[in-house]
């Protein structure tokens, strides 16, 4: 029985051991904290544990050491520990230092020391030091000379208050208010105090203190100011709240002249308000501007904003004047790098952070009141300039009076960041129900119109404050707001541009009714868009050059809002009759009138075997002419439909690499700096919209005409010219092409072979070649001895009817009468019918066969180019303009080249404005570059085999 | 005169009320501080401005109200202002109130009071109040039972010094030792005192009394142990410096035993190393995993480092225990969410920042010491584990000992942030000479080496700290850096997959010669970057896989330096041998052998004028075959030269849209979270270049595949095949393709017409094409009834013998030689020669027409096909494998997509490791492909009308 005993004790005592080890090991510890110690530990800070206290011992206050418990006194002290010692019946009372027993001359307090009446001081030792056997209870004396009364430790007579001194020559108030623990004389002041609505009894009672120190000593009026921030600068003309109390004083002392020559500043006051006449804000924020412009680049750099502050507590006590920047007037937590882009003049400063609640109690536990000023100083000659305030939340006969007109504004002075003070509702120790917090700050700025010296008028720092309630100070956030943003003044300049009125009555009017209108779109779609483009990439790179180059600041961007988004309607409308322009074209692209006319005639016999009427048969007939040359001319104009004179993909690639590798986008920020490469820590302003979509359609606009350029004056001619090639074939393989982009007026490429023949093998090709890079034979041109192989072309309306007629049978299959036609004829046989009557037709127009279908050829005006028309109609004579620039491309992509970079540029453009990304905008961009590209070579492959009646299967 | 002095008067008071005006107007005040006033000023907090003192007064001590001068008493008070009057000569002291004057028994202070000696209290009033008319000095009785001593205002006796009563029982230190205010038995202790080297007298001295108080009274242990830790735990084993006197302490108080049940910890003394056997760093930091174990998904989320801390103030004081994360251990400073991320596990946290040293002297004026525990509790069971330090700036007998291996280091625990106090010279009250700051900080963690529940071992707090010497406190800053990262232990399935020694001594060995090398290289180049780049892709994928998708915690990402750089070695490798093969291909490809054999004959004769020979005679003779078919079938070759399987543009779109607009690139950051869209302030860690690699691969290879996969299950099915539509223009042409990419291998595609002619009109071809979409014709391929119209051919060297034979005077013409043969005859009668020559020989190869040239048909076994190699040699037959798969694309883009897709995808990752930007990988990877096209076109082009004598003005 003993041995399983000694053995279980001793399995316990292992495990124990083990448990201990392991946890040595793994240097684990139990967390224990102060409030975990109960009343007869205390939390021993080196082994950071509960240790419980020597008998007759309670943990003292702080709960960190033991103290003794009433009754008992210290005997001994070795530094950590106290030993304890009941005082005897005859002394027991504990001395006030703890040490020693007494006995007491009336009652003990709470904690076994000797108590005496109010107006009494306690005695426990002589003058010299000696404990007295029995403390006494010696009452100070208030009367004159001695004026004295027991200090706060209630163990010294000392002189009393001066309020009570001055009042009634002794140390009591007597008659007179009692207010705040200070004495004042009867008078006819209101001393009824209406409490504030939101906050308690204490702070009316410390408003009526203050009123009293403030109105009857002078002394303590920046107290009173700070209860009146405190209530945001509300006052009614009935109640008499803390800031009514001020404006009692004010308009009490107006004898007494102002400070600094400011009427609105009274001697002893702290200033509040700007004065109440109607339109003084807008006299204060729009008159005078700074002495001191701001300029961004230069010599002359100056883009701080310099403000300084003088902080005042709550008891209106003087703490220091502070430069306001980093952590001051900002409640956000940043870097400084970022929060130094506060102060900087241009930067849009925002900032919004959620605070929590527990860290602004603890923080901002006593309230800082700032009165904020422009520090003006140049070298000796420090100068200040008040920075107006508007806080939203002032109230004047219980309306928000700054919400509104500009001119109704009440301007005021001081400002406070969180308000944990007056939400405290019985006793300062207690937590608050309401803390008002300064949710949104905001300091903003106006150009002078017109400056060219960056002037700016007295900035105006706007305040809105919070109140939050308190209900779990643990958990709670809050938001706040920190804006700093320059107001633009809009220039006149841009309010011009932005008109369209002018439009609006003249589109909008009802006599024009709405098939006009809409004819009138779809013709001058492409104008007007080219307006609306160049006008407003013109506004965005004012913008971005007189806003980032300007030295002097002069201008200041438009705001996000109102303004940015009139801005974005006018690029909307831009973009939108672009694409209107551009679908018109595509489409009369994609239904233009072709045909090749072959030359070709044969040759000789072929022994055909005509498979087609079965029989079988060898007939002699002339040896056909190969189709062939017709098909690879057919197949080139086929790959020429998309060419263009830029490579649109290398387009969007280069633009993305400028702006997002390069770094141009860092000049949309809404700073004045015109680095391209930030540092990554730095403060990123938001973009504005202007700046961003001046800088992507110029870049684009920049990159195309430098694409354009390159293609024309090196690729082209160095390289390859697929136009020109097109033109060279159409000679080479003896083929003509007549194109007819409206009923009337088309394009000629003459390519009649100089050679007679071309339908030959690659021997005879190629001395033909060489014959004509020797100039040995004709030259190619329509008329003899010229080179003009293409021309613009007028047709008479007699020639255009023939030319459907032929074509009508086939169009017929096409239309929507299919069903009576596919009886009707082999589609086959019809369409190398009409192929081969437009073929003869055709060729015999061209060669003046046809009296009445006759055609001259001659130069365009000068002004007949310029405008893109011409003077004369085609009445019975076709005309043939002669057109060296090869004017045929305006029915592919290569010849509207215009028109396809300018909607590129708006596509993107609208994008990024939407999207605010540039990649987006340029994926965005080459998907719809794509998408136009495959229908216009699908639809345009199916309309060419169309027209030419080529297999589409030889497109390819 | 007088009028005139009047006027001047006039105009001067005019100039006045104008310039006050002006002032006004503008509100600008002067700008004064209260260092601006004169002694005879005091500043006005009311105006903000300087403002003289009534008579015989002078500026406070604050500067903000007057006093009376030496001798004057204050006479009245009237909140704002006093008056003041001088004491008679008979009271010529004035009372320590202000108030009164009185006759002093001794001399006078400076500021007009009575002075006592030492040990003596000066008494002005009686007990109840009444002032005397003389002071006394009355001296304190320090005996027993008294034991009073002056009090700090000296105006009372009181209760002296515990530690003069327990040494001495008196309040007299007689013989004893006196530090620090305190009295000590003497004793053999060290009482001479190292002073820090580089500290002042002033710590020495502190060091001294502290020591004395811990070792004597134990109640001070903690004040000495901080200032061990201001001395950087450092200690020599001869040195008393503070750590030294701790260590005594430590040793001498063995018997006490230890706290907590943690060796190192002794009672009464705060706990500052551990112990310094070897290797005990390496048993604390890697044995024993946190009991919880941290995951990033799920129901189970963790991830939450919860450290907390005890804080000390420099006197030893226990502060409170706080919440690490925000601003403590924190220097920079940051918004609460980006702070928050620094104590988020799996988050690389790294912040720099530069702080003004005077804002450090202003926060940090007391140093803070923070004993930092990782927090283990769950619910009720409240456990803590220490956090090991190591100070790097720890010395052991002159030597850092904490900057080497694991092994050697010496843990400590205590750290703090800012240390101003102890480079302050004198007194305390002066400015510091040198502040010391943490200026690395880096909590680093290691995962438990295979561990699938996210165990961790216990983290590793490294501190190093700074010496600032203070020049200029308000201009100087100075750099801090917070690093929080997970190291990585590195897990085997990486270690293994990186190895390359195998390649290295196959390859390195010296008994392969460089030319076996070279060749092994170029062959198999592309296998190896295969290889390679499967293995760095898979790596990739499985960090952004197990890293971002795992749910408990079991790899962490390879640091940024040695690990990374291996990696992108590995993806470095991978590229340049994916280039040697890529370059290799595309040599191949621009020197591949092709002739287009025309099977068409003269179908009858044609008047053929042959300008050739100068006589103009008609001459009759075979209708020649017209070669357009050729330049046609030609041209189409020269067109899919380029052609991919895949849109590579829309691929780099895609691509980089996917990474920054759908915000993928998110997934590279080193933090444990897979959201694509993070919100604009929130921190964001760094990337790591494996996950951008991986990220960047497997998108780039997906979008690929899927492109891959829409081009030949839907595009080439239902839109458009460019490679078998060239087999069928072969087919309607009427024209075999013969391509030899080797010597004797190459591919072949038969094209005879089913129709026996192919050059013939419109007419006829569209006939022939509605038999053959009816089946009415005969099927295409070269055997009878087939349809195999692609084959692979091997042909025997004779063949080859032959056809370069042919070939022979037009590469003689491009070759050296080429004066010699310039006069030997006409270019272009050679290649017409040439022409007609190879197309009658290759006929009749094809049509068995040469005995010696025989060829057979068969099919590819499996394997052959497998492993893309033949087994048979042509020996005297050539053989022909059919190939349905129309691998003859092999010598264009077409063929070769993968190599191209990987090439492309090593480009992209390989800029982008390099850049660390998508979108300059993009641009550049485009103008990579856009470069190697227009490389593969131009040479290809030359190459084909070089080949097949075909006029390159033909191949547009």
């Amino acid at each position: 029985m003993a041995t399983g005993m000694l053995l279980v004790c001793g399995l316990a005592l292992f495990l124990t051991i083990k448990s201990n080890l392991l946890h040595s090991q793994q240097f684990t510890i139990s967390f224990q904290r102060p409030s975990d110690c109960s009343v007869e530990q205390f939390y021993d800070i080196s082994s950071q544990s509960c240790v419980k206290c020597g008998p007759n011992q309670s943990t003292s206050a702080t709960g960190l050491s033991c103290e003794c418990v009433t009754g008992f006194r210290v005997l001994a002290t070795n530094g950590a520990s106290i030993t304890c010692q009941q005082c005897p019946l005859e002394k027991m009372a504990v001395t006030e230092d703890g040490y020693g027993c007494i006995l007491c001359p009336g009652s003990l307090t709470e904690q076994g020391t000797c108590q005496c009446p109010s107006g009494s001081i306690l005695v426990e030792r002589d003058v010299q030091g000696n404990p007295l056997e029995e403390a006494r209870c010696e009452v100070c004396n208030g009367a004159e000379p001695a004026l004295s009364a027991p200090n706060s430790y209630g163990d010294r007579c000392q002189r009393c208050q001066a309020s009570l001194i001055n009042t009634s020559q002794s140390c009591m108030c007597g008659s007179n208010i009692l207010a705040g623990g200070m004495c004042f004389p009867p008078n006819n002041l209101p001393t009824a105090v209406n409490p504030n609505v939101n906050y308690a009894e204490l702070v009316s009672q410390h408003n009526r203190a203050q009123f009293f120190k403030c109105y009857l000593s002078g002394c303590s009026c920046q107290a009173l100011g700070n209860m009146c921030v405190m209530n945001m600068h509300s006052f009614s003309s009935v109640a008499n709240d803390a800031c009514g109390l001020y404006n009692t004083i004010f308009r009490a002392t107006a004898a007494l002249g102002s400070t600094q020559d400011i009427s609105y500043w009274r001697a002893n006051l702290p200033w509040l308000y700007y004065g109440d006449q109607p339109g003084l804000a807008n006299r204060v924020l729009q008159t005078e501007p700074l002495p001191t412009g701001f300029s961004f680049k230069g010599r002359n750099r100056n883009t701080d904003i310099n403000l300084v502050a003088a902080v005042y507590n709550a008891r209106g006590d003087f703490l220091q004047w502070e430069k306001v920047g980093g952590n001051n007037l900002q409640l956000c937590p940043d870097t400084a790098r970022r929060q130094e882009a506060a102060y900087t003049f241009g930067t849009a400063y925002q900032e919004t952070c959620v605070l929590s609640v527990a860290d602004l109690l603890r923080v901002y536990a006593e309230p800082l009141f700032y009165d904020v000023f422009v520090d003006l100083s140049r070298g000796e000659d420090r100068r200040l300039l008040p920075l107006p305030t508007r806080n939203l939340n002032q109230e004047y006969n219980r309306k928000f009076i700054n919400q509104g007109n500009l001119n109704d504004w009440y301007l005021s002075r001081r400002v406070l960041l969180v308000d944990t003070l007056s939400g405290r509702e019985k006793s300062l120790g207690s937590l608050p129900k309401v803390i008002r917090i300064a949710s949104s700050i905001r300091i903003g700025f106006q150009l002078v119109p017109g400056t060219q010296k960056g002037q700016v008028f007295p900035p105006l720092l706007s305040v809105t404050y919070s109140d939050v309630l308190i209900t779990a100070p643990n958990t709670q956030t809050v938001s706040v707001t920190h804006t700093h943003i320059p107001d633009p003044t809009v220039t006149s300049v841009c309010s011009r541009c932005y008109r369209n009125d002018y439009w609006k009555r003249r589109i909008g009017s009802p006599l024009i009714d709405m098939e006009t209108v809409l004819k009138f779109l779809l013709f001058y779609a492409g104008d007007l868009a080219n307006v609306f483009f160049f006008i407003t990439v013109g506004t965005g790179l004012y913008w971005l050059i007189f806003y980032k180059a300007q030295h002097f600041v002069s201008v200041l961007l438009p705001l996000p809002g109102l303004q940015e988004e009139r801005f974005v309607a006018y690029v909307g409308s831009a973009f939108a009759l672009k694409t209107v322009q551009f679908l018109h074209k595509l489409i009369q692209q994609l239904s233009v009138d072709i045909f090749f006319i072959d030359w070709e005639r044969p040759r000789g016999k072929a022994n055909k075997t005509i498979q087609g009427n079965g029989n079988g048969e060898a007939k002699h007939s002339p040896s056909p002419v190969s189709i062939w040359r017709t098909y690879f001319v057919a197949n080139e104009w086929n790959e020429i439909q998309t060419i263009r004179k830029i490579s649109p993909t290398f387009q969007i690639m280069a633009v993305l690499f400028l702006l997002e590798v390069v770094g141009f986008s860092s000049l949309a920020l809404r700073d004045p700096w015109s680095d391209l490469q930030r540092p990554p820590q730095s403060y990123s302003p938001p973009y504005s919209l202007t700046l961003r979509y001046g800088l992507a359609a110029t870049l684009w606009l920049c990159i195309g005409l430098l694409q354009i350029i390159f293609f024309t004056a090196f690729h082209e001619r160095f390289v390859e010219d697929k136009i020109r090639q097109f033109v060279d074939l159409c000679s080479i393989s003896n083929i003509s092409v007549l194109l007819l982009s409206h009923r009337c007026f088309g394009y000629y490429i003459h390519g009649r072979s100089v050679h007679g023949h071309a339908d030959t093998n690659m021997e005879e090709m190629n001395i033909n070649l060489k014959r004509e890079a020797e100039s040995l034979c004709g030259q190619r041109g329509l008329l003899p001895n010229t080179d003009t192989q293409t021309f613009q072309i007028s047709i008479t309306s007699r020639l255009r009817l023939q030319y459907d007629r032929i074509l009508e049978p086939l169009s017929r299959r096409n239309g929507p009468s299919r069903l009576v036609d596919a009886a009707s004829g082999h589609p086959f046989d019809q369409s190398t019918k009409a192929y081969h009557t437009m073929n003869r037709f055709l060729g015999s127009v061209i060669d003046h066969a046809h009296r009445d279908m006759e055609y001259v050829v001659r130069d365009k005006l000068f002004f007949e180019r310029v405008i893109g028309m011409e003077f004369l109609e085609p009445m019975d004579k076709s005309i043939f303009y002669n057109d060296e620039s090869h004017s045929f491309s305006d029915v592919l992509f290569y010849g509207n080249e215009a028109t396809l970079l300018i909607f590129d540029t708006l596509f993107f453009c609208v994008v990024d404005l939407g999207a605010q990304s540039f990649i987006l905008a340029g994926v965005l961009t080459y998907v719809q570059q794509m998408i136009f590209r495959l229908i216009r070579n699908g639809i345009g492959r199916r309309n060419l085999a169309n027209k030419t009646l080529v297999d589409k299967r030889f497109l390819i």
